[in-house]
């Protein structure tokens, strides 16, 4: 097991605690992957997203969890390491559906190395997260490591029954309801981004089920807050060239990206119900076209209507509101230094992150 | 754990027990895959594959070394269901990265509905995996479940690794050497396709290190030899109509679809040795000519070579030699009933699969 040398509970604030795990992660997910051959046709592209920065704040509710709980960032840390793994590989699929441009300022990888390499060393990047969670066994144990791959498992189908539900939507022209946007976004980002690192932390510090529980509703409403924050900044971001890092700028993704690959945000949904007709059968039309076919004159008309609707307002209530859900499942947890930083976090990922 | 009424020594044969092994397997894998929303998008998709059939040859192989050491079909059924889940994984990740038209007889997921939400069915096939290899745990306890699931890992890996080679070589304009050749095969498909399976079941069947070290050799031996049949069968097939089954007819795939891909399988190392300089340049062509570009006519041209020059002989020579090692390696371990049909198993996987 390694030795960390710092805390949560040790650290001057939430900005230092990031920028010590946004390191530690960092260093140990590069050492993770392979430093041999098939090198630039595998272990290069699985070395690109992870150098190219990123929040790592999955990572960072994992850590805060186990502290919370009793437990220290030296047993959290193969865990931490296989959800940021586990993220890295969502992102490299993930652009690959979409077919997105950019990612954390620079072109994806699909587009830099062809649609065969990338998905491969995606999957090679799925195969690094189960090697992290078995690493667990020398520290945490036979059983509590089966129960964290257990765990792990099921927060893998719940994401990718909420890409699927997502992705499905575009390929076959369906604009879901509010309910059915819910239903996606609690799969899809609920679980990986929030329920499921939280839980894990939970369980390494051994904390009693209504606690696991109750963690776990507090890393929901987070993951999905932190989902339509992000959907917010695609729209009013002005540039994609900086990379996101754990304290400083860069949203990392191209402007009114989201709608070029017409996303069924829920800034969109929210926009259908304000629009004319007329109006709204333009917007259709824009999200139903191939990226291609969009110029950038229709994603501003996009953007603006958003903006003078007022549905762009209603997801920021929105996230408003998931934070505060957030901050009140803090509140029914035993009392522990690591609240105020998680406290912190809410607002650093659900409302102000708006870089 | 499932009780399951038949044994390998208990069968009359190969073909009674492969259909035996078949049946099962395919009941399970149906059964693994969730019967609930999203259908459509996503569970629909990962039961096309399974449904059409396939020879599950993996799966047989992890059940017939288990068996040879001592253990039962039911101690081991999970660990096969993994191996077969895992080869539909691949072949709808496969499929994608290649452009594969057709597969088992029918058209490959990614043509059907799309590569969105095709990759993220194999992602969610990957995950089901490793569920599969968490259901271990029931029958075999968490020491020896670990250590197929850190097994496992290791064969993943070197899937991931020769398969990187394999489409690298295709993105990159680079013709391998035989040399190259042998190091891409021995990942990609000696590993998940023989060392892995019958490793697998004799760590299940608590073999010796040198046992298993020995049935490793046998494994990846057939692997090596099985994949070097299939490039010969695609040459020679007529016909892709028919899906592949345990025990009767049907490639599956279309004639000469790894020339359309660009493949360099050892036939078209074998062919370039043979040819002149002016067609070896006409077959450089084709091969690096995206698939659409090229006509029936080239296709049956390259046949036509791969015949003539002998380099199709010459495979059929290397699938005999490498069946005569894995023979060789199966004279090295403890006598055994089960000894019988693993032998038949190399002629039917390396030698005699003619359909």
């Amino acid at each position: 097991m390694k030795h960390v040398g710092f805390s949560a509970t040790s650290a001057a604030g939430l900005s230092e605690f990031l920028a010590n795990a946004s390191t530690l992660i960092q260093q140990e997910i590069l050492t993770a992957i392979p430093d041999k051959e098939p090198q630039s046709f595998l272990y290069d592209l699985m070395r690109d997203y992870p150098s190219r920065g990123g929040k790592k704040f999955r990572s960072a509710l994992v850590l805060l969890s186990a502290e919370w709980f009793g437990s220290s960032i030296s047993e959290a840390l193969s865990s931490a390491v296989a959800f940021e793994l586990f993220q890295n590989f969502a992102l490299i699929h993930d652009d690959i559906e979409d077919d997105s441009l950019i990612r954390r300022g620079k072109e994806t990888l699909h587009r830099l190395h062809g649609i065969p390499l990338a998905l491969n060393a995606g999957d090679a990047m799925l195969g690094l997260v189960y090697e992290a969670l078995l690493a667990n066994q020398q520290s945490l144990g036979y059983e509590l490591t089966f129960q964290i791959l257990a765990h792990f498992n099921e927060v893998a189908r719940h994401t990718f029954e909420g890409q699927a539900m997502d992705i499905g939507w575009i390929v076959h022209d369906i604009f879901p309801s509010k309910a059915e946007y819910q239903a996606m976004i609690t799969r899809k980002t609920g679980w990986y981004s929030g329920k499921g690192p939280c839980q894990c932390g939970a369980m390494i510090g051994k904390a009693s089920p209504e606690n696991i529980r109750c963690i776990g509703a507090f890393g929901e409403a987070i993951g999905i807050g932190f989902q339509a924050r992000d959907d917010v900044l695609n729209l009013i971001t002005t540039s994609a060239q900086e990379a996101p890092n754990a304290n400083t700028g860069g949203y990392g993704k191209e402007r009114g990206g989201d709608i070029a690959e017409g996303k069924r945000t829920l800034i969109m949904i929210e926009l259908f119900e304000r629009l004319s007709q007329t109006d709204a059968n333009r917007l259709h039309q824009i999200l139903l076209a191939p990226r291609e076919e969009n110029t950038e004159k229709e994603i501003e008309w996009v953007i603006e209507q958003a903006k003078s609707s007022g549905a762009l307002d209603a997801v920021i209530v929105y996230c408003e509101e998931y934070a505060q859900i957030a901050l009140e499942c803090l509140q029914l947890l035993p009392d522990h230094p690591v609240r105020h930083l998680m406290k912190e976090l809410v607002s650093y990922l659900v409302i102000d992150r708006d870089f």
